[in-house]
């Protein structure tokens, strides 16, 4: 069997938790699998690296950034063969160059075109344990790229797809996909099972169980994914294609704080004019949410949306710099406000659950802001102060056992 | 002109030491050069790392030492090209497989074959000062090779030869050359010129200032070679190919605390057996230097040599291995011993130098060990704990002004 594992930066953190990582992927090596370790940088070191440019360069070039991040992985995945080597299994560490993991150009948040195998065929072939740069990639200058926070759990998916691996497994610091963040609501359920597309707004929302890029890759190639702890050997949860006997209403509340409301104030009440915003922002690649457009008077309209707190200072200077587009008289931003959702598949063919949730948020006396929704989800953006007890409400009314 | 400007690490140990690099880096770049920056690692970085990994595991394999060594340039790259930026100049960091840095396969120890010239010289071109991660290459396997203790130098004078330059300035924390190090010896004069060979028995001999293969390089291709302090703007010294007007009978004298000696008791007395001692160490890139054979008794003698304290772990441990080839009846080591050289390109027609060194010695009562000479020097190996006292016996009898 070829199995794909991925540790995040907290299960790799120091040498007694790489040793602890080592002996779990040496378990199924000896088992007779091909096993492949995708690793992210080890503890805070990302969020290290990210202040020391800061304060080198509050504005540095991303390409530069890349560069610099990119190191994290390349540490990591050197330290976890030397453990391996001490362990006496045989071991090798790869960079996004010797795997060659190609990605679009975008820095700081590229996306996976093409993933050599040869290199890491060749090194299974010869019975070692690979241990693989997650996060980072290469473009077509051979410039190193990386692929967003998170993006570890996507070098695994795309490594499984890539390796038509039999296994990837998730390791993270919780033991699976919870009902609701288990910190916030205390009687919060671990899920067996949960769908791709459960995932992928629970991912979107901010459960940061499962990058949610990562949840794409794995549903478009089919790679069916297991979600584990890294330190306790519990059954985690599975995400993939399924029809579940007894499906849930709601699988799931999740809530997101990193999220910024702009609004851009008494633009011309004109066809247009949204388009010309959001496209400005996705040239950038910046992500925009819960949109709300007011109701034009005097000629004039307000369109508010959502964006991640770590955007809002690119979507703010995109915008000024563009408002001979989009000639609006103001811009305000508010970083206090943060989106609730609920998901579940069932929720596609029962109508009582935005009723239901708006219900338990007006209990709790918490204010809505701004509403989204898709066909598995309902989002709702409140005030941050409220996403907490907004999170036990809604996971109570759906969710608790009693 | 093209400048290849090499710094080390504590040339950038910081922010304030990279701001100070890319502000003398610009000055000449304003001046219309084309500038290419070789950096080492910031500051102990390197040292860090070693540290983490001989902790993780001993016995590391050197191909993920290496995987891991290599992070520490691309970290001071990146830093510097993000500095360079913020002072509104264009910059771009390259590593060694982006500018194509090919070496030969050894780990640790690494020599170039070819670097490639096409990425940097686009990058200039374009007219960006371009940061080059030192120290560093990559072999046919596409591997990470390093290039043993200050290979940064190296670094800066391949590519000066590869790109032709018509500069390669090596900055360091020193200005210069000096007949001894001014730590040791107060009144140690600078030298304005050296010629290659003097510089290459100093460097070899433990003068730290340059790395002895890039001064090897550097006499192969002709390239001149300036050696700077990279906080004072002082005249430095400049390493050439030179009949100096003036020849000085000593250039220099150096001591290397950095030596350790190897006694192989009681081998038998026929030819062959020093060959097949050497051809080992020689095998496994171990330098050999000051060397002596007992005068045979009893059908058996005594073979003593000189590594680096760095290699006699794995040399004894070679040794030993195959004591099937050697049969000797024991070896000895020894870590306290240091190597004292006078160098001078004026020896090679004055024969008064080795009297006048063991003079020195005798004087103030320093016991020599063995001794080892070539055109332009004299070794002797002595304690450890004489080394200082020698050095400035034997600097005060042939470089002192009274």
């Amino acid at each position: 069997m070829l199995i794909v594992k991925k540790f995040g930066g907290s299960s790799v953190a120091d040498k007694d938790r790489i040793y602890n990582v080592v002996e779990r992927c040496i378990e199924d090596y000896e088992k007779g699998n091909d096993v492949v370790v995708v690793l992210s940088a080890m503890g805070k070191t990302t969020d290290g690296l990210l202040a020391q440019a800061a304060d080198m360069n509050p504005d540095a070039p991303k390409r530069e950034l890349d560069m610099l991040l990119a190191t994290g992985e390349q540490v990591s995945v050197a330290m976890a063969a030397m453990a391996c080597s001490a362990k006496g299994v045989p071991a090798i560490s790869l960079n996004a160059f010797q795997v060659a993991m190609h990605t679009t150009s975008t820095y700081g948040n590229s996306r996976f075109k093409r993933i050599d195998t040869e290199r890491i065929r060749h090194e299974l072939d010869s019975r070692k344990i690979v241990f693989v740069t997650g996060f980072q990639g290469i473009n077509k200058y051979d410039d190193l790229t990386t692929l967003g926070r998170g993006g570890s759990d996507t070098t695994a998916v795309a490594l499984a797809a890539a390796l038509r691996a039999d296994a990837c497994e998730i390791y993270t610091d919780v033991d699976g996909v919870y009902t609701a963040d288990p910190r916030v609501v205390p009687d919060a359920k671990k899920l067996k099972e949960i769908t791709y597309d459960e995932m992928l707004e629970m991912a979107t929302l901010g459960a940061k169980v499962l990058h949610n890029r990562s949840v794409e890759l794995a549903k478009k190639y089919g790679v069916q994914l297991v979600v584990l702890s890294s330190f306790d050997k519990v059954e985690g949860t599975v995400v993939k294609e399924v029809t579940k006997l007894e499906q849930m209403l709601v699988s799931g509340v999740t809530a997101d704080k990193n999220a910024a409301r702009i609004a851009i104030m008494g633009v011309a009440d004109e066809p247009g004019i949204a388009f010309r915003v959001f496209d400005l922002l996705a040239a950038k690649n910046i992500n925009v949410d819960v949109i709300l457009q007011s109701i034009g008077r005097d000629g004039t309209k307000d369109i508010s949306f959502t964006v991640n707190t770590t955007d809002l200072k690119d979507a703010v200077r995109l915008l000024e710099e563009n408002n001979d587009k989009i000639n609006c008289q103001e811009i305000l931003t508010d970083e206090n406000v943060a989106k609730v959702s609920v998901v579940g598949a069932g929720m596609q063919s029962n109508t009582g659950v935005a009723a239901g949730m708006f219900e338990a948020l007006y209990g709790v006396g918490v204010n809505i802001r701004m509403i989204s929704t898709s066909e598995i989800r309902i989002t709702v953006l409140i005030d941050e102060a409220d996403a907490d007890k907004a999170v036990r409400a809604v996971h109570d009314k759906f969710l608790s056992e009693d």
